[in-house]
Formats: structure tokens, sequence, C-alpha cells
């Protein structure tokens, strides 16, 4: 039996097993002062949505919604309901959330199909979108009205600007609207520039219509926003966000969740520390007999493939969940709080497994 | 132009406007330690599940939900699950929320017709029920398959428990499940004896099988749950709170919130408080010229008449909402932190304009 | 114990317990030569469509499907897909078909609430449509959408072509569409002029943007169809038929059958005599004792209150539905191949119940 | 320019562009004398129930409907319905009919994703549903609830008796129910052994739950039926019809339809008919060059692959669907009333163009 090493001191489960950032809880403490008129009729909820339209610097409707499965319902609502019919279906692969991780929230509330495109990487591309023209025009067939992308993905992975923008091109020449499901988009500005800048480069400047953006993984209580880029296309978002269950009476603490994060651009901080960590964790495991850590982490998720014999025993010293059992594959997931420390901490513990 | 006496610190306007308890924050601080696994898998929600076990005083199954209307979904979802069929209709009264005030969430996400009974004092009745027994067996109307009702109404009156139990009664003998809509079940429960007994004896005992618990109207950041009281018509409840877009994820925080206020039964304090600054209120303007004050407060509303005169002025120093502007009736709620100051001070400004 | 004359070779339970007018059936023989193609990409299902727009003498869309309620939900679903959002309500009384008959059919498919208005005589009025401004612009509630109106009405009145422009008028001032539920149009249409200018006079030319066209309860085997009188708030309803079910494959015969009765305006000539036969037989029964006849019928059906001795032996007899049995009132409905002798037997029977 | 010889007297586009048989014609007449009750309180829709349950040799539920969709849904509906909750989903492939040629109608209506398993001919195996156990159990997951083969396949393949008893073992085992679609569910029977015992074989003996029943395509003017060879499933089936705009309100001319085709098989001698074209037709083109006439029909259709040359010109001659259009493969199906001199002709034309 291996001596193992001390367990690190939080586990790599995931970003959303992580706790709030202190100036998160603080912006709480704040907000609880008094009186205010509920449904984000309040100065918090009104500071929040310049916040966000800065941050776009352009005009946006955002919306803040309780979780993400909330946000990607009401932006898919809202954008569907903004095209002709109930006949419109989202486009989205195999591995989105929307399609995979969702208990079927889009087929019950949106009463809309999803056209999931397999893709080894996560990943739309404007061929994949250009096959579904044979659908237009037949009546027997739903017509693609959205297209949802996941930035950075489902499998960890990121799009490069130039692959949104031109998916929503095409997307827009077909007459789909898009939708950015960035739960993690706060990883994905780290990964690609850390900057505003970077934000917008692959969303607003990239074609994308409207954005699921997360909050919750990042440091957050609990609390999401819809942001749409094309404020023509937020007709009805506020009666949609009430219709499927996501206005928040106590508005004013979600709003300050958020914008403790997004003065400042801490929540840019936040995510590049964590897909720091990841990279960290990559480069101590690699090469370790009996790890196969798999690609270089773009943002802060490895998936690494593992001498069988390791798991359950790594498993029980310090949680994480599996990912491709058939083939050994686990998925390790740094957080905004994750330490240095951490990261020797829980590598100390794989090679002596390995030992 | 009247000179106005200093305005209250807190306004009247609903007791969703009204901030967190300490104690509540406290217990959302103290939460945040470390990582815990997510979607309630956590020792903090385990705690509130034993919580809600002990104040019921029986098996129950509770989930946590963000908000009272996605908390009356998944009561109704998960009730109309356990029923044979997608044919089956949810009654309730014209007053009721989930008829008036979801922006016809029970429609989308439950493809579900809601029967809404007239009833002008917002309660309904086994004989309005046993009137609509001439649907059930014909294939061209929807069938009857869940009542619910609200305790205290939307209108702040209450039933009794014998007013529930009779309900219950009947809509058992007519094959019905029972749903209370308890956003202000503290409130109800304060009025009805302020203990648990009294929870119990117009829930469980009375024959209800699934009840919407409200917490945040009554202290919490945010925080409501659905409790079934019997166990086996949770069939299914942790799909349906995923699917209608109400798991958090970060559950703990929602788990601190309800067990702070759980502990030693401040949920009912705070409740109490609040009926008691109504029914002072309603006292301290009784009488006064130009106002009808109306019936004394069950709970913590007052639906007073008032002179059309004054309602702008009242209004624009402190402010509350119109609720039947034909007759110049507004309402005036109280909190669980309004103080006797506030009461005093805004009987005051009545007095003044009244003057 | 009553000796009865001899029954009346046809009841008076409904018109759609009658059959097919020979037309018809000629019709559909003939169609039935050699292979078209499907869906309505046919000949005979083109000389349909230019029927129709001959008939109301202006562009329109026209949508043949299988039955009234699946008529009903093509129009709907396809007026609101030409709002925008999801959130929109359709406006009815408490007595129309979509609220009362259809197995919550238009939740299901919709998921959209129905505002059913109480309206002792089944009609809306603008006044009713100007009390729901309260909700617009107000995100609990949901945005009436869609107003629905019945002609002739479920109670076997009629709009004037007046009451229905003044609705339209209020209708689209505040936005909404205007749905014309004609099950019975043809009943209608004879009793108020007998002319294809009636018809035009209390739809097209009333404001009305979309009808539910009947054919079934007139003659036809089964058919009915959905004519949008606005031919650009049609968008989407090819797709809107397939998606709830109602695209025929074989359109052909459900072409054949209104080609059947359109031309010649045998419709019209149908349904003016089932008209007649009402009045005839509320002629013969008035003033018999133990039955109060009602008010003269405005179209095919009569709501007579019955002496309770006689409502079950005469039933025996020649069958016939009850309307209200708290009452004793029933209903007696005439069709187009009623005649004069089923109506003097009736009237026969009727009397001999009574001596 | 090739001289062409006649033209068939029928195409080959589809089945669903052959008219109807004259027996059916012919009972559709007899039906149609005097009076009876709508909604299938008849006696000729009684004599059609009495037919089907002799049919399937057992207790079964039978519901009439328009078509194909809307059994399929009815089905469905009814079988989810008797599941517990909102959150299971139907297994079907890629080319399945609900998932690929009915505008999303499924998801619209029953709200429920459909999970589409990737199969190149088309079939589920049991190893495919057993590989769907990952998703049991986890709150995240839609549970899989019905799994709905076609048989024959929408590629005109069969399932053998064993193959559909394997997966209805396998799906039964995981807690699944299992539909049938059968909208040429006679080629299927003729091609199995021609026989009622055939027909049972692969359907109630082989485990299935639901049917779908097709008629429209074997010689009807329109009409399906559900046939639940287990009754006990069909509980609310008959408001499920009516909710999802199935019900006929003249059901007697479905019924007779049915009857005609259902007295002494004439069902199973239509499609044997239709099959046996098919296989003649594959005969007499096969090697002709430029023609690749693919596998040997097993039903009523061939896939060949023609030289691109040919496709436009035949077309035009004698029209029928284009399958792949990448590969150049067309669809040629026969249908019940295709003559040997249809067949000849069309292989005339084909050899004429290759030559």
């Amino acid at each position: 039996m291996t001596t193992m090493p001390p367990a690190p001191g939080r586990a790599f489960a995931s970003d959303n097993a992580a706790g709030a950032h202190p100036a998160v809880l603080e912006a709480v403490i704040d907000a609880n002062s008094g009186h205010v008129l509920a449904y984000g009729d309040d100065s918090i909820t009104r500071r929040f949505e310049r916040h966000v339209a800065e941050l776009f610097d352009t005009d946006v409707v955002a919306r803040l919604t309780f979780n993400g499965t909330g946000a990607n319902v009401v932006a898919l609502a809202t954008l569907l309901g903004n095209l002709r019919g109930p006949h419109h279906a989202v486009v989205c692969t195999n591995w989105s959330h929307i399609e995979a991780d969702e208990t079927g929230a889009p087929e019950r509330i949106l009463g809309t199909k999803l056209i999931d495109l397999p893709a080894s990487d996560a990943k739309i591309t404007p061929e994949r979108l250009s096959e579904l023209r044979h659908l237009q025009g037949v009546q027997h067939h739903v017509q693609p009205g959205v297209v949802s992308i996941t930035q950075p993905t489902e499998l960890g992975t990121l799009y490069t600007v130039d692959e949104i923008r031109a998916v929503s091109d095409q997307a827009h020449e077909q007459g789909l609207l898009v939708h950015l499901d960035g739960a993690r988009i706060a990883n994905a500005t780290a990964a690609l520039g850390g900057s505003r800048a970077a934000l917008r480069s692959f969303t607003v400047e990239a074609g994308v219509d409207a954005v699921s953006f997360g909050g919750t993984k990042n440091g957050l209580l609990g609390a999401e926003a819809v942001v749409f880029l094309r404020p023509e296309l937020a007709v009805g978002s506020e009666y949609v966000r009430k219709q499927v269950t996501q206005l928040p009476s106590k508005m004013r603490y979600l709003a300050a969740q958020f914008n403790a994060v997004l003065d400042g651009d801490l929540w840019i901080d936040l995510a590049a520390h964590s897909n720091a960590m990841a990279t960290e964790l990559h480069r101590l495991v690699d090469g370790v007999p009996g790890v196969d850590a798999g690609a270089k982490p773009q943002v802060n998720s490895l998936f690494p493939t593992l001498d069988p014999a390791m798991i359950e025993h790594l498993r029980t010293w310090c949680f994480f969940w599996d990912w491709d059992p058939s083939i050994h594959q686990v998925r390790w997931m740094t957080a905004w709080d994750t330490t240095q420390d951490d990261v020797e901490a829980f590598a100390n513990g794989v090679r002596a497994l390995a030992g």
C-alpha cells in the first residue's frame, strides 16, 4: 500500500466546487442595506447593466439569471422568439451542455429540436452549417434557426477568433442567429489575451448575437447573465426570463456579485489564475509513469489518461470525476482558488502512486 | 402643500424589497470555506434536508430551488408526472400566483391548462372542486390532476386548518393531488399558532401532498424549497428540477440560508414580527379620515382604500404599490425588518396628508 | 306509458353526426384517379386554393387540415409565431372551444396561456379587451397576443358585422391579432346574408386576420382549412401544420371535399337549410306544455328547457345531448341533411310526451 | 436526344402518391348512411376495434388517427405518460421518421428529447441501448424512457423477428417501453410471411408495447391507427389523442377504410403486390449500364445509383425523388396499384436512356 503525501487543500473536481471570492461576499454584504425594489428596479442592478455595456463597449441588453441552464434557455428562447414561427431548431454539437447535460431543458421549455452535430473536438464549422442547407425550405424538416457554440468548449478547447467569426458569418448568411454558451467565458477571455479587447474580439466583433455569460464557476456564489449583443434581438427577454423561472426577486444580490468581479476586471484575473494552475499541473504530471497528461490545457481542465490501477486510490485521496471510463480518462479541473501548493501536493500524490 | 414628517427607514412596498437577516449572511459566509461537491452533494445541504424532515416530523423529500416560480413549477411538474398522462390540469383560483403572476410559466413548461376558479377570497372550496366532476371521463376535456392552493392567499387571507383539510379530502376523493404554494408559509405558520405544530397542522396533517416552502420573502437572500410530504410522489423530482432550470450548482449557499432560519425557528419569529407590524399599522391608520384600512390583517399585508387625492403624495414620500386602482385600493406590506418606528413614521405621514 | 309516434330518420344530436353530402363523395371518387404527388403538390389542392382566394376576393394563404382542433392550433401557432416572443397569450371566452373542449391542446402544443374572459353570451367585446391593458408591459404577466372569437359562438349566437369589426379594431389598436374560429362559419354566412359578400363582411372586411374554416360539420367527410386573410401573417404556416401533426399526405381527398361544396356555393345552401330546419323546429315546439323553446335559433341549434320528466323518454326515442342538466336544458341541433319530415316527427314526439 | 418509350401509367415517387383501393371507397360510401354519433361512438368503429383485436389475437386498445405523425405522437405521448416524470427521452435512430421528417413534432408536443443513435442501416441494436446505461440515474441527463423502432425501416430494410425481440428484451430490462413505427407495417408483414401470424411474430410476440399501424400508404384515403398491445399502457390515450389534435369527429369514415382492407386480409395482399413490383423492377433494371440497382428490395422501395446524366431526363419523363444527391442515389417506390405494365414501361425508359 502506497503511503500518500498530504492531500491538497482543494480537490480538482470542478470549478463549481470552489467557493466564492471574498470580494463577492463583501459585495453581497454591502448590498444588504435597507429596502430596494425587487426584480431589478434598483441601483445595484443598474450599475451591473452599465458595467456590461462598458465591458462590450456597445449597447447591450443584459439579463441576470440564476444558473447556466437558465441563462442558456433565456438566450435561446429569446432568439428563437425573434424568428418567425415555432419550427426553428437549435444547431449545436453532440458535446454541447444544452444537448448533453441539461436533462432536456431546451426541448421541454423551448419545444424545439436540437440538431446535434457530431464533433470530436466539440466545435462547429461553417462547413457543417452549410450542410444543413438541404433542410431549408422543406416543410417536413425543422428549419435551423440558432447556432449555439460553447467557448471554451465542453472539452476544454478554444475556438480562435477567426473560427467564431467564420461560424457567425456562415450562420448569418443562412439566416441563423448565433448564441455563445460562455459558462466559462472568463477562462476563454484570459486565454485569448486577458483583456476586455480579447472578450470583444471573440464575441461582439466576431458576430455573436447573444452570450450566456458565466459567473458561478469563476468565484461567484451563483449568478449568470444573458447578454444580447444586438439589443434588437432582446425583444421579449424580460418576459422570457420570468416565464422560464429565471427572474430573481432580490436581484441586487446577483448584481452585486457580478459587480464585484467586473470592477477592475477581477473576473479576468481569477480565470487567468485558474488557467495557469491547470497548465502548471499539466507540467508537473506530464511524463510521470502511468500518466498520459493529454494535450496542454487551453483553459482550466486536463483530461489525462491514467494507469487504471491508480485511479481509485488517487480519487479516494483527492476527489475528481471520470471522463471516459472506457479508456481510463479522467478530468482534473482547477478553480480560481486553486493554489500552487494544491497543484504541487496533487502532483506529489500522482507521483507517489506512479512510483 | 402638506409638510410631511420624516419618512420611514423602510417602505411598505413588499417583503421581497427587504434585505437578508444577518444570521443568513453569516451562514453564507460560514459556508464559504474550501471546496465541496456541487449540486447538493455536500454536508450543508444534507443538514438542510434533516432540518426539513424534523420540521414536518415525517419522511419528506426536500428540493432547494432558486425562486418561487421555480418551486411551483418543480412541484407541479413532479406531481403531474406522477399521474398517468399529459392530459391533467392544475386547478387554482383566478388570484393564484401561478395563474396571474408567472408570465405563463406553468403553461409553457408543464404544457398544462390551469383551471382558474373565480374566487373573490382567493380560496378554493370542496364544493368548487366537486363541480369539476362533470369534466371527469370526457375525452374532450382536460382532467383535473392537481389542486394548488396558496397559504396565505394572494389576498393576505388564511385558510383555516379545517378548510385545507376539507379541500384535500375532496381532492383526494376525486383523485387529485394537493399542492400548497407557501411563498409566505412562515407568515401563515406564525398566524396559525407560531409553532412547528401549527405548520404541520395545515400541511402534512391536513393532507397536503407537496409544498412550495418560501424563504426569500422571509429574510433570505434568495432560496425556496419544494417539500414533498409523501415521498412516493417525489419520484423524478431531481430530474424535473434540473429540467426546469432550477438546480443550483453551488447548492451549499442556498442550504446555508435556510439552515440559518430553521435553527431555533428564527423563520417563525421573523414572520411573526412582520405580521405584528402589519397589525400595528392597521391599528394606527384605522379611522384616519380618508383612509378605509380594510379588514384587519391576517398576515403581513393591508389593502386599504384611500382618498385618491392622498395616494400619489403618500407614494412619492414612501413607496408602495397599487392594488385595485379602479377603487383607489393600495397594498401596504410589512417585512421581517419593519420596525415599530417605521410603522409609526408611516402612520404619521398618512395622518399628515389626511389632516 | 306514452305511445310514441315514429321516430325521425335522423336525430338531433349534432351536425357532426350527419354524413357527407353526395357531391362530396362523388368528388372524392373523382379524385381517386392515378397517382398525384402527396402533401398538396397536386392540381386538386391548387384548385382549392384558387377557390378560397375567390371566396374571400383577396390574396389569402389557405392550409387544409384534418379537424377543427387542428385548424385552431395551426392558426394560433402561426399567428403567435409571427409575434416576437413566447410570452404572448390567446384571449378567448370561457365558452370557447379552444378553452373548454380541446383537452388542453392549445396549452400543450402552443405552450401558451388562454385568457378566458367570462362571457355569458360567449362574445368578446372591445371593452373586455381594453381591460387587459393593465397586463401590458408588466414582465410578471403574459402579454395578450391573439384574440380568438367564434362565429357563430358555441352558444349558437352570432356576432354582428359591426361587433366583429369593433373587436378587431380594438385588438389591432392593442397590438393583438384576430383569429375567428369558424367551425360552423357556413351557418353564420347563411344567417348573415347567405352570400360570399356576407362571408367577407364579417371576416376580411371586419379586420379578421385568420379563420378556421369549417367543413366537417357542413357535409364533408372530414376536412377543415385555416385561411390567413393577411398572407404576411402566414409565414411559417406550412411548417407549423406539419409540426402539429395536421399535414395530410393524400391532400387531394381533402381538397376535393371542399371543392365539391365551394362549387356553386353549395356550402352556403347546405348551411341555410340546416339553419331553416332549426327555426322550423323551434316554431313547432314553442308553446308546447313542458317545453321552453328558448330564444329563436340564429343558426342550427336550439337550447330548450324541458320538463325533467320528459327528457329521458324523449332521448331514448331520439337521441340528443344535455346542455345544462342543472336547469334541465338540452341541445337540439340540425344538420345539412335534416328534413322537414324529421323536424315534424320530432315535434310530434315532443307533443306526445307533453300531452 | 433520346426518344423515350411511353411513360408508365403510375410513377414511382411514393406509395402515398397512389390513390385509394376501390374497396376502400366502397366502404366509405357504405358508411355514409344516416346519422351516427361522432368521435367513435358508432358500430363501424366498434367493428374496427374487434378487427384489430382479432388481428393481434389479444386484448388491445386501438385508436384511429389521421396520419402517421399523429399516430407516432399519440403513441409516444401515451407511453411517456405512463412512465413517471417528464424527464424521459425517446431513443431512435438518426434515420427515424420521428427524428428527421416530422418538423420537430415530438419535441414540440411531447417536450421530450429524441436520442438519435447514428445507425447506417437505420436499426437499433441491444448493444446500442445498453450503452445508454451511463445516463441512468444521473440528474443532469434525460432518462431513456421509450425506444422507437421502424419496421420496415426508413431505408427499406427489415428487422428480423429475433432482432426486434432482442431490442425489446433489452429495452424492458432497462425499464424502457417499445414503440414500433409501422407506417408501412403491411409491407413488413407481407415480406415476413404474409400472414397475421407474421404480423404477430414481430410485434406482440416480440415484446413490442405499441404500434403505429399504417394504412394511408397501403391503399386508404387517409387513416392510421395506434395499437397498444399491452392495454395497461393505453391509459390516457383517448385524452392524448384529442389533445394532440388527432381525434376524428366523423370517425366512422376512418374505421370503414380500415375495415375494408382488414376484411379478408386485403391489406396483406396489397402490400405483397407492392413488394413484388419492387422486386420485379429491381430485376428488370439490374445490370442496365449506368444503373447500380443496389440491394434487392426487402419491401417496396429501391435505392439505385444512376449515371448522373440520366437522372433528370428520367425524372422528367416519370417522376421520382432524390435520395442522396451527393452520390446520385435516387428512390423508386412502388405502391399497391403499381402494375406489371408500369414496371416494364419504366424499365424500358431506363434502358432507353442507358442505351
